[in-house]
């Protein structure tokens, strides 16, 4: 039986650049004792209060069909905010709820991009952005950043990839890298996006994960609001990863339109979990800080135990959960690396190449859990080993 | 700024067949008391001791990412459920958890289509289907069935409008008509698909709604297994319609796609929304009859007031939540017969046309609540009323 296309050829074929990460798994569950240092996921679970919102809400009777849009309390809820962050005049009309920010950019990418046409996005990437574009049947088209720019993403390269693209798909604060995008840069990005007439995807679901300078919502820049997408979650800001609870921000126009698409493709957002949501967004900075404090303080930790060696370089890591670290003295790639370091001290992390080829001979390290220090530690003195093997032969 | 065709285009322009519907629930917003018998929701929440096992799940810690096919206690038990209802061997590998049955409907449609290929479907049909096939860049073609024979679809008709298709979508037990499918009809259908080379979308979500005869699963057919999606879910047999947890059980090659199919549609399903629908699977036959008992005892109840009037005539209902009522005597339109009667008498029912041309002059009509039975027999004197009338002009 033959199956499209689209599906066979989603990862875009050879590795999804997860075998690392799966060999983690495999290991795990075999027994063997690994540092887990490779998703983006906390290690706390849902705060206490915002399960028992949820409950309240289901026990309450919310268990129904929940309106396709999502519920107008959560709607409200998220417009408030989002008008409150960026300035941007902002309502209901403005904001579709998604089952999680992977279908924000999937609705997204299916409501800018017809068959055939092509997408941007910046490498390096988080790893499903290549295949939520050919999900679309679009043609994913990566546009390189650099190391040396600290990931900056420089506006000619974007220009360049342009022609007769639709749509560019940007995130900041930044998954692998960790790099907040200034606002200079993201300036230089809508006058592209301008001039090239393309929609702006921006995946913004670590918002409020920020850790030095500010994060700019480039919805917020003159007229951009009528081209940009903005996708959030709650997965990030209040660890409710699993909640799959997501929106996108849009002219109202747009959400219109995918408003429809979502009543053919998921048909809305269990209510009891939009209640929890809108509690848990009511519940206002506190609770943010407190779930994004970890990892303010183990940066803080990493900026301290990087500095006091030379074998590996932190990529300037201004927010998000990871660190980008470059490993290239070590003469091996990232892949190899990420390998070498699980076998022989049991620390998983994430080859750059998993990201894209910008990222090469790097590896991204979240900062999720308590342990993440002493395996940093680990992982410096054995890319030093490494560099001093290299320097040997 | 342009937006894809796609989306633009997914509900195939026009009016989207839900106005009555919409009128219904302005209605109510304005504080009439309409009696809702339009959409297909059970007058009760999901059962308490489903909601305290999703709680306990919650509470638990398993609020975190999911593993994006499923759990592993999810996917068996509805692996073991499905082969104990069809006696084909389905494992775990046969199966991917989904954001609901729609999410499902739209994947085993992504799977099965490229851009442009043809998918067929039934007319009437549940209102998302074409936009379905829309959505995933497919060109939905419609195959009429009949009322005179109570909507079982001839396997000509659909051999008929096969050439170049790659794809037929069918539901049984059937929104909105109320058919079962019967073996015969079901195993001419198998035989189109099989010459034809067809995959076979087979959505059986009412499938523990069944009030006469059984339920026959196609994919249980001589060879019909390596060719059918099957599309289940929680929300009809457990009242869960709002936790969106439905699944595709399909062979284990497509599961595979599928699985990276969702990792950039939805990425995962709530891990505890997925106990309590493993909880609520276990809890066995018992629970489910409770569910669907209403459903059995309104239908009785219809039959009974249809049985002593000639106005409407019913078409055979077997299963499901829904009456589907002949009303052409009365000389309107499914539409008008509807529009008419929220005006005059408070009661919205589903035009036959907003499920497609081959319902017209029908209404749909949602065994739903309790005060379904009076409103029944207030619509069936109004029908006799519009009848005699039409007899006098």
């Amino acid at each position: 039986m033959k199956l499209s296309h689209r599906i066979t050829h989603l990862t875009g074929g050879g590795s999804d650049g997860w075998d690392v990460f799966y060999r983690a798994r495999r290991m795990i569950s075999e027994g063997v004792a690994v540092t887990e240092l490779t998703i983006g996921e906390h290690d706390i679970g849902t705060h206490p209060s915002i399960l028992d919102a949820m409950n309240a809400s289901a026990v309450g009777g919310h268990t129904g069909y929940a309106m396709v849009p999502g519920t107008a309390l959560l709607r409200d809820t998220v417009a408030a905010r989002v008008q409150t962050r960026t300035g941007v005049p902002t309502t209901r009309d403005n904001v579709l709820i998604t089952p999680g920010g992977q279908a924000a950019l999937f609705a997204a990418h299916s409501a800018a991009c017809d068959y055939g046409d092509t997408a941007l996005y910046l490498d390096p990437y988080y790893a499903t952005y290549p295949g939520t574009i050919r999900g679309v049947g679009a043609i994913a088209k990566a546009v390189r950043t650099r190391a040396e720019d600290a990931f900056q993403p420089r506006a000619a390269d974007i220009d360049a990839a342009a022609h007769g693209a639709v749509s560019l798909l940007i995130n900041t604060p930044n998954n692998p890298t960790g790099v907040i995008y200034s606002r200079e840069t993201l300036e230089s990005i809508a006058e592209v996006c301008k001039r090239r007439d393309l929609w702006l995807i921006s995946d913004e679901v670590y918002d409020t994960q920020v850790w030095e300078g500010g994060h700019v919502s480039p919805r917020a820049l003159p007229d951009m609001a009528e081209r940009t997408l903005v996708v959030g979650s709650m997965s990030k800001s209040h660890a409710m990863t699993g909640s799959r609870c997501g929106w996108i921000v849009a002219p109202a126009e747009v959400i219109g339109h995918l408003i429809n698409l979502a009543t053919h493709t998921t048909y809305g957002v269990p209510g009891f979990i939009q209640d929890a949501a809108s509690f848990a967004l009511s519940s206002g900075r506190e609770l943010e800080d407190e779930i994004s404090e970890p990892f303010r303080r183990r940066r803080a930790l990493a900026s301290g135990i990087l500095g006091r060696q030379n074998a590996v370089t932190m990529i300037p890591s201004q927010g998000a959960m990871y660190l980008m670290l470059d490993i290239r003295a070590t003469g091996l790639t990232g892949e190899a690396f990420a390998n070498a370091l699980l076998d022989s001290h049991h620390i998983a992390v994430m080859p750059g190449e998993s990201f894209g080829r910008a990222a090469a001979g790097h590896v991204r390290v979240a900062m999720t859990i308590e342990a993440f220090a002493a395996a940093l530690s680990t992982l410096c003195q054995f890319a030093s080993v490494l560099s001093e093997q290299r320097a040997f032969e």
